[in-house]
């Protein structure tokens, strides 16, 4: 099967390319810009005060983030006017690409018109409806899309069942919308293991199956494995090298962890994906030179 | 494909049996009582000081330990002799169960013959001379044995030409010499990945195959992986749970570590092999106590 490239890119600066694949070194999507949960970002943002986002900006790209997820969806306030100023926000502080996150649609669509450059989307299911409002959109901003396997509010906790609706995510994505497979990002759906100790074992199968079956680039949010348990950062460390074992090529992360980046780059060293182990002998001289001065 | 249990035994003291499966947590060997590249223990061992090796024991137990190697390879010494009375020096400490370790036969037979319980011989290769002289000790002192699937001095590089070799060790294994298939644990060679990046790749789908194929439990030496990089420790900690989602059950490793064996027990919770996460939960609370008090 030959490697499907996703490629994301922002030319609001200057231009910069991030390329996922399963020949590439991983791609970290920081998760950070994004109000669930954070009470006093809320209460900022509902406030027009954007500042926390140019601090999660700056921590995020010093932690070693490639894309970053930008996601406004705070209760009472106008999505679609905050989303668009966020990502231009961020857009005029890195060049890294963006990751549009809304349940939104005109939310996800104003921001697909502030971006500049090829943005990924996040998400879609497999519901008819979702893939009807948001992939003509994809198509003709020219995005790339994360589309999770499940119908209705239904998450499937079966293997067989998700690799069901991937395929037919992506009869429709590309059969219906024209959309190119390799801008189909799916998201094998890592739940807490904290509910079901299997959890981990589906989500593995999943990106096996949907690697051999489809070769597609694939992405998830890998705090939600740990949720609930203690020591999150060593299992979100232990993880994700496991999950690129598998074949998952990128994560929705907290790029601002050095433990759990580091085991990312870690794991792109061990399965082939730093040549020379130049990156990871880089990283280590920088780490042992910021200690030192 | 059933699931095959390697139990190991000591019988010293209380009696104390480790198996080894797919569907058990993963068991660590502790790779510290093993003179090699310890110069200050060469001179203790040669002088009749076995002193070290308690401490090596304590060590090795209070970081998790569930085998313990032990290795008297010293120079100018009486090996066998040597190897038989740090056997009995390591029971008399602990009711672990030992992992008889030497390029001797010799010593091994005094190993087999000074141990109380089922160990496990470390190791025999492909060569057809090292298997007539180790395999009906083994049988004759009912112990499961480590096999390298390497013929005369030379490491196959390619994943084939080692399942090839397994093939072959578990054909003369069992059908020469009566040996069960769960007494046989193939190491699938991991090698130090400064050398050539693909090493771990290679490591992978060789694991892969022999579960798939065989179904048989697995040992390495997992420090071989880091050898002359830096950040050796991450990257036993990642190596490691990747190895496991392959089908890695067991590996000599630094059980001193507390990061790499967190990362073992991380990935036992992930793969499903600690019910509940109780382990998990427990450590943790262990380890705040200890924070705490």
């Amino acid at each position: 099967m030959p490697d499907l490239h996703t490629v994301l890119r922002s030319t609001a600066g200057t231009t910069r390319e991030v390329v996922l694949g399963h020949d590439k070194p991983f791609t970290i999507i920081g998760e950070r810009i994004n109000p669930t949960g954070r009470k006093l970002f809320q209460e900022q943002l509902r406030a027009g005060d954007l500042s926390a986002i140019e601090r999660d900006v700056g921590a995020q790209v010093a932690g070693g983030a490639d894309v970053l997820d930008v996601n406004m969806g705070v209760p009472l306030t106008d999505e679609p006017e905050l989303l668009a100023k966020a990502i231009r926000l961020v857009q005029s502080r890195t060049d890294l690409p963006i990751c549009i996150d809304s349940s939104v649609v005109e939310a996800l669509e104003a921001g697909l018109d502030a971006y500049q450059g090829r943005a990924l989307v996040n998400s879609i299911t497999a519901e008819d409806e979702r893939m009807e409002l948001i992939l003509p959109l994809v198509k003709r901003y020219d995005a790339a899309v994360i589309a999770l396997p499940n119908d209705a509010d239904e998450i499937p906790m079966g293997a067989d069942k998700r690799i069901e609706l991937v395929g037919k995510i992506v009869d429709v994505a590309t059969g219906t919308y024209g959309i190119a497979l390799e801008d189909i990002l799916i998201d094998p759906l890592a739940m807490p293991i904290g509910a079901d100790t299997q959890v981990v074992n589906t989500a593995l199968e999943t990106i096996l199956r949907i690697k051999h079956t489809w070769g597609l680039n694939m992405t998830l949010g890998a705090s939600n494995v740990s949720f609930g348990m203690p020591g999150r950062h060593v299992l979100g460390a232990t993880f994700l090298p496991m999950a690129m074992t598998a074949g998952l090529t990128s994560a929705i992360m907290d790029a601002r962890n050095p433990q759990i980046v580091e085991s990312v780059k870690a794991a792109d060293l061990l399965l082939g994906h730093d040549d020379w182990g130049m990156a990871w002998i880089a990283a280590h001289r920088a780490k042992q030179a910021a200690e030192a001065g």
